[in-house]
């Protein structure tokens, strides 16, 4: 049914795919099992149209006068982003932040594995999570020198994490995502993916004002 | 100098603010004084019309010629975003993550104060964060009828979440700031800015993909 993935897809009509994935997790919670176009604007807001175009993208699964059976929509999405393999992923940074992305079991269950995770303080190195011992950053490249690593978490602060983005590049991780509040640079065979917090404070912030 | 804030401008544009901002920020730590958009556009990736069009939006600030004075525009872009403003903030749910957000220090420095803290843990209310005691969910609505908050936030998990957006919007909150993987119904005197992880997540997994 995918026919088409290889192709260049719009940037915006990817970002939508996790929205439709979170809506239809909804409707399979609910029990509901199959849905029209109509519907599936109607709760995600998007036009009907936009969502067959959005679909047609990858090769379309509705039946005109039909609908979508959710169950399968769903697991297309969840393929297409990939969602239907596992992925070994490090984490460096082990404050806050780190601590709460390595405590957030969901992404373990649905396949982001954190193999691995890497600080410099002395305090942290030693500690264990979830049967992980967070290790001396020292080691990160000896690491994945023998460590075939598909996802490097930055959580560090923004000082340290072009360093850590170029070990992780050099390391052959695949993608970085990076919520530290700095803008990297990497490879071209390396994915980014940012996490600004700040940005989406700052946005909030501004319309708040144009409230009124 | 800012004329047009009133009007709507493009949620595109104001999307690209914040990463002006940081721009800017690490031009003044490098003690520049003066950039041209053709300079500003080399380091932010956008064009240097995108540039001009962007800020045209706020009435312009550069001179032909001449360039942009660096800290004027890195203040101009903090007050267009409400940066110069004060907020009071409280946060709803104190696991992992509303943890690494209450110790995210910088927010506060920017003035963004966490004024207050709920939860519904036993374990966990009664604790103190900064000089914050972490206070039953129970009281929120108490708490909202006699303080008068800006940004509520949301780090609960998804199926508490809406609940808490309920209450904030009674409560009058002028903003909310959720975590939750879920996709909130609000009044529309509230504006609400969502930091969906796992779609991020997701797009990079997407992307991960498509590169081979």
């Amino acid at each position: 049914m995918i026919k088409k993935t290889r192709e260049k897809v719009s940037p915006s009509v990817i970002r939508r795919l996790p929205r439709y994935r979170r809506r239809l997790t909804e409707l399979l919670d609910k029990g509901v099992e199959r849905i029209s176009s109509k519907e599936l604007s109607q709760i995600t807001g998007f036009t009907a149209s936009q969502i067959r175009q959005d679909l047609n993208n990858f090769g379309g699964f509705g039946q005109q006068g039909y609908g979508y059976n959710v169950q399968d929509l769903y697991e297309e999405v969840g393929r297409i982003l990939g969602l239907n393999k596992e992925y070994d992923v490090i984490l460096v940074g082990f404050g806050n932040l780190g601590q709460a992305v390595a405590n957030y079991t969901y992404f373990n269950k649905i396949g982001f594995k954190i193999c691995g995770i890497f600080d410099v303080s002395p305090d942290i190195i030693g500690k264990r999570v979830n049967d992980i011992e967070v290790m001396d950053y020292d080691g990160l490249d000896a690491y994945l020198a023998v460590h075939s690593i598909d996802i490097g978490i930055i959580a560090t602060d923004k000082n340290s994490a072009q360093a850590v983005a170029d070990k992780l590049s050099k390391g052959k991780v695949r993608g970085i995502w990076n919520f530290a509040s700095v803008d990297l640079i990497v490879p071209e065979a390396v994915v980014l993916e940012n996490v600004h917090l700040s940005d989406s404070l700052y946005t909030l912030a501004y319309y708040i004002n144009q409230n009124g």
